[in-house]
């Protein structure tokens, strides 16, 4: 079935759901490109397949097809550079079964720099995510994107980050905050830990004060004082480097 | 003196430096912002300073200013978060003396990554960097944006990269670069070099292979299988994290 209509309704719904509180009312999101779409397939998510002209051979089976005009795709795509094959996918619910380490965003806003810490904890083997209820949104295109696939292999929760950490920390999680003042160690200084979370924090303001009151270890990052501060996808991607190069983790 | 008009000729000109051919042409760019346009008035290369209400101090002694609407400050600034000072800067030639350590970007397109790697750059000792020509143009406000500032505080050069490199070996550095094949090392076994270069590629195609060709390392970081690739920002910002821990730079 080809649509051709840019006011077709199927179209204005799948359009909607640029905007997060369509994603949040219909448990649904986009995803787009060949790579991100054959993985929401093979993980059970796709609802529906949307594409232009070619059909990559590993979605052929997949019933639920829409062929599109260029210009609805552009407009779905929401980007100037939009890719040829869009995904409309359910909400899924992330596990916390046999979890050793998280990297947790307190009120990161960039959607961008969030993809790229996701896309650095599967490189260096951090099993999860936190983010903050401040934080972006984490069925937002761009960070998608940006995770470059990622998004597939590692649970994200949105949570109360501090709630959380709480709960974490009675079940024998060490909190380890990455942040600037007189208490901070070294990333050398960081011993072996059988469980943990990594807690980064906006560019600006640095991890809340009441997480750095309930955390067991305050990291820092050496550099020259010319600067105030990294950007917090490198800072992040630094740390966790760090923990797997140091064997810091336990093996699967 | 207060411009209102969106088609005063001056309006024109400003926004016109949005586009590369025209910066080029005029040899000036844009940075926004009070911290950038500080910096480029300590730096003697601010030309025009535009802004809306607010100066601050350290610019009332500057003396070619405009005061313009806020509809004009959002049509030069081009972005929807736009600041509320804007400086006209002239182009200046970055200085090549007494380097001993580059950062080198091999047709990397994306200038957000590139400003990250010259904030990281800064951060970690390293003291310029060279961009290739098919690199993005390093007079972009998003790059200038993106370095936090570092753009003021290192030399930033456009070269044939290839042909420098060339130059630079023959006058004693060593090229280092980041690669995934089977002559790589791990950065871990990188030794203490008096003068080198450090060169990434973009994400989709590496380090070119005539550059490839003349290096004297590939490096490359250890990662988890299952990930193709480190965002390029990070991959660099990690290599110059590890030189300037493991004390691989000379003192100043």
């Amino acid at each position: 079935m080809k649509i051709t209509s840019l006011t077709n309704e199927k179209v204005k719904f799948w359009n909607s759901l640029n905007l997060p509180s369509q994603r949040v009312k219909n448990k649904k999101y986009i995803v787009d490109g060949d790579h991100l779409v054959i993985e929401a397939f093979k993980l059970n998510c796709l609802d529906t397949l949307i594409y232009n002209d070619f059909l990559p051979k590993e979605l052929e089976s997949f019933s639920n097809k829409y062929q599109v005009t260029n210009e609805i795709m552009k407009k779905i795509s929401n980007v100037s550079n939009f890719k040829n094959i869009i995904g409309v996918c359910n909400y899924t619910k992330g596990s916390l079964q046999n979890i050793d380490s998280y990297i947790a965003l307190d009120d990161v806003q960039d959607p961008g720099n969030g993809g790229t810490i996701l896309r650095s904890a599967l490189a260096f083997g951090f099993k999860g995510m936190l983010i903050s209820l401040n934080s972006f949104d984490q069925y937002n295109t761009k960070f998608i994107r940006a995770t470059m696939g990622a998004f597939f292999n590692l649970p994200v929760l949105k949570v109360d980050l501090y709630e959380s950490l709480i709960k974490l920390k009675n079940d024998g999680y060490k909190i380890i905050s990455a942040d600037l003042n007189n208490d901070s160690i070294n990333i050398e200084e960081l011993p072996f830990l059988d469980k943990f979370v990594v807690v980064v924090g906006s560019e600006g303001n640095g991890v809340s004060q009441n997480i750095i009151g309930i955390s067991d270890y305050i990291l820092k990052i050496n550099m020259n004082s010319k600067v105030e501060s990294l950007n917090v996808g490198v800072a992040a991607s630094i740390i966790m480097h760090h923990i797997f190069e140091g064997k810091l983790l336990k093996n699967e």
